[in-house]
C-alpha cells in the first residue's frame, strides 16, 4: 500500500523545501508549500525551481498512488503569475494512464485560488512495487 | 552591466540547493551543483527539482545576461538519466531571441559528461535594466 | 465579433485536413475531425501532425475566441493512443489569461471517449481586433 | 535496413503537405517543405500544424534511422518567427538514447537561415524491426 508519511519523509529535497503532502490516492494528490526567505529568487520572488518543486511533488504523489513506481520523463510548466508571499497548493489529476506511461496536470494556486503555474507531468511506468 | 555574482547571492533557493554560477554572457551560461544528502528524492536519486533548479539557473543568467530582465514563461524539461552522486553541470545555450521573446537549450551532464537533462526554456524579454 | 466560420474558411491547412470548428467561445473551444486515409502516417495510424492540426484548431479558435488577435507561442503535446478511424474530437479549455499571456489545455478523444493526446498551449496575446 | 524513401512515401499526411525528406541516418535527418497556399493559416501565414508536421517528419526519420520502431510520446514546440514563403528546412539531431527512450531537437529555419521553430521530442523505442 501506497504510505503517503513514508513518501515525504524519504524525499530530502521536498523536506527542505519545506513541501508538506496533504493527500495522495487513485491518481490524485494535493501538496502545499509555505513561501518564506529561503523561496526566493534574486528578483524577490518565489523561485521558478520552487513552485515547480512543489507541483513535482504533487506529480510523483499521484503516479505513485497506486503503489507501483512511476518515474518522471518529461514535464512542461508555464509560469503564469509571480508570487511573493503565502501558502501555495498544487492540485495533481490523472489525464491518462495505461501499461506503460501516464499523464498528468497540476495546478499551482495561491491563496486567493489564482492560478501560479501549469504542469504537465508524463510518467513512465515500471512493474516494481514501491 | 550584468553582475554575475550579484545576480546568485540574491537567489536564496539556488543558494540553498548549493548551486554555484560558473559563467554568464552573451546568452550563454553554465552552472554546477555538487550532489549530496539534501538532493535526493525518495528513491535516492537526485531529485527532478535540484535538477531542474540546476538548469533553470543556467537558463535564466543566460537569459538576463543582456543587462535587461527576462522571466520565465515555459519550460519543458526531459529526465534522462538517474545519479546518485558527483557534480551535475548545465550548459545554457540560446537558440533565438527577438524583442519580446528568446528561447534557450540548457543540458544538464553528469561528470562523465553523460546526458542528465535536457531543458528548453522560452523567456519573456521586459524592458528594464537589472 | 469572433466569427467561427469565417475564422476556420481562412484556414487552407486546417480545411485540407478536413477539421470543422464546431463552436467557440469565452476561451473554450471544440473541433473534429474524421479520420480517413490522408490522415495515415507510416505505420498505418494517424499521423501526430493531424492530430496536432486538430488540436491547434481547438486551441487557436479558444484563445482567439474574445476578438482580439492571439498567437501560438508554446505548445507541449503528449501522445497517448494510436488512432486509426473514426472521427476525433478535440475540446479546448482556458486555464489562464491576462493581459499578454493565455494558457490552454486540449483534450483530444477518440469515439469511445478516451484520451489519444493531451495539448497545452501558451498564446500570445496582442491588442488587434481580429 | 532503414530505407528513406520507403518511409516517407507510406506517409500520406506529410506527403499531403508537400514534405520532402533529404536524409536520414544515425540519429540525424534532415526535411524540407516549401510553403504555398495550402500550408497557410487564416493570417497568411504559415500555419503551425504545417510547420509540426515538418519537424515531426524530421524526428521520426532521426528516431527510426536505426532501423527499430520508435513512437513519439511527448512534443513541445516554441513558435519563433512567423513565415510566408520559401521553403522551411527542419534539422533533426539527437540528444540522448538509451534502450527505452531517446530524445531529440529539431530547428526549422527559413531560407535566410533564420530560426522559424525549435521541436524537442521524445520518442518510446520498441524492439520491432521497421
Amino acid at each position: 500500500m501506497f504510505d503517503i508519511k513514508n513518501f515525504i519523509q524519504k524525499d530530502k529535497f521536498a523536506q527542505s523545501a519545506g513541501i508538506t503532502l496533504i493527500e495522495a490516492s487513485q491518481g490524485t494528490a494535493k501538496a502545499e508549500m509555505t513561501l518564506d526567505e529561503k523561496h526566493m529568487n534574486g528578483l524577490g520572488v518565489a523561485h521558478g525551481g520552487a513552485v515547480f518543486t512543489l507541483a513535482d511533488l504533487a506529480f510523483a504523489a499521484a503516479a505513485n498512488s497506486y503503489g507501483t513506481a512511476a518515474m518522471a520523463i518529461n514535464i512542461s510548466i508555464s509560469y503564469i503569475k509571480a508570487v511573493k508571499s503565502g501558502t501555495l497548493t498544487a492540485i495533481a489529476e490523472e489525464e491518462s494512464k495505461n501499461h506503460k506511461l501516464s499523464n498528468y496536470t497540476v495546478r499551482v494556486y495561491d491563496e486567493s485560488h489564482e492560478p501560479v503555474a501549469l504542469f504537465k507531468g508524463l510518467a513512465y511506468r515500471k512493474k516494481d512495487k514501491i
